[in-house]
């Protein structure tokens, strides 16, 4: 992949997008299910955050306005890269449309645990499969989304309450379109800080990926993700900003550690 | 002042509003004029933050949308604050209309400095009149806004090269009545994050204060300033959310430090 994602200067660029997932938080430490709860990053996914920050910068790179989810871990790998790169003050917006995959009734469980208790089969199925949906949370639950006041304004038939990466791609590819496709075109230099999932969800379309070849795509965690595209916004061409060994080693950790949701 | 910021519960209050004044930043403590230089908090800064958003969470607010100016002081206080409410992911907006005062050729400058050179009553008329300006930067001047892009959006002919505090008064008041008190209206629940005199300008217009009452009024960093309004946005009550004592300290340490700009 980070062969694929090689790229020098190319003539037809009309512009630039950097994706960015977030380090490690609190939960991916302890291997636990987290999808949309709230916890923050670890000291290392702070570090994780300001070495992309430094990155960037050290590439020269500047954005006009930034989007994000409504998570703490990506807000704030957000706010460290803009304050990295001095820029504090460009527009930021936070959209539910790009948190993590809503993993259900799973959400807060340990990953042994559940294996022991669902199958190491059933447990790599909900990871790892297109359109296999997680236990839902009922809707009595304190846990449902709809009893958390930063989705108030969210349709209730628009809460997910599990979701399977399918699902997830159907809210984030209608906000791409709605809202931040048209800033590119506009001329908007965007970074987007968001989540393991719906940066794929973003990378499957954009690279029109099979569902097959998503589901395999682990995205490293804290190294900028630079898109070219054509004023289509096709890709022309896309690469990480690091070596192919720290990509790689990223990707590895990414695994190794279970940082799938 | 602190008694006629003193207001128990009241109900005709529609609705209310935070006003929150930056501490104590690097130039602050080396008794510079700052004005629209992006200097950053110092450590007792972000400690009066912090504080600040303690005091709230202890209070028990909540808040619908955010707005801050362009500069990181303000920023950061606010990302401070927001941090400890656990509200990082409202609305917020940084506007250039809540700036500090622009301080023309005095930013950067020592006060103790300028007192020699132009002499300690010119300073005080720059520093505590309300209609006159400071030495003006000329459009070349590598400091004047135009060169930074975070006001390219903005109309040369609207940046300030060197304001009264009347005309801060210009910008912030035409800004509220655009873009704030239209959401007060609309039910928000707002903190405005922002500097000693694009703050005196809103307690200004809302008090309905003279020129002379103005320039005498030291707005405490770092203690939050709640206003209760009515359906027409006219004050019912306003108090600070600490003790008498603490506002007198912390008003006390405004004018010991030289905090005006």
């Amino acid at each position: 992949m980070t062969r694929a994602f090689a790229g020098g200067y190319n003539e037809e660029v009309s512009c630039r997008l950097v994706l960015l997932r977030h380090g490690e938080s609190i939960w991916n430490r302890e291997n636990l299910f987290t999808g949309w709860v709230d916890v923050d990053l670890s000291e290392r996914g702070k570090e994780e955050a300001l070495r992309a920050g430094e990155r960037l910068r050290e590439a020269g790179f500047r954005f006009d306005e930034a989007y994000t989810s409504v998570l703490k871990r990506s807000i704030r790998t957000l706010w460290i890269v803009l304050d990295a790169l001095d820029q504090m003050w460009i527009p930021t917006v936070c959209a539910w449309q790009l948190n993590e995959r809503h993993y259900g009734a799973l959400q807060g469980l340990n990953k042994k645990e559940m294996a022991r208790k669902y199958g190491e089969e059933q447990v790599l199925l909900w990871r790892r499969s297109y359109d296999v949906r997680p236990p839902q949370l009922s809707p009595d639950d304190p846990a449902h989304p709809r009893h958390d006041p930063r989705y108030s304004s969210v349709p209730a038939g628009s809460l997910p309450t599990g979701e399977s990466l399918e699902d997830t791609l159907a809210r984030v590819i209608p906000y791409w379109r709605g809202e931040i496709a048209p800033r590119i075109r506009a001329g908007k230099r965007l970074i987007v800080a968001a989540h393991g999932n719906s940066l794929r969800a973003l990378v499957k379309y954009l690279d029109g990926m099979s569902e097959e070849e998503i589901v395999k795509l682990n995205i490293p965690t804290g190294i900028p993700l630079l898109y070219e595209l054509d004023s289509e916004l096709r890709p022309i061409g896309r690469r990480y900003l690091a070596s192919d060994e720290e990509v790689a080693r990223a990707a590895a950790n990414v695994v190794a550690q279970g940082q799938a949701g």
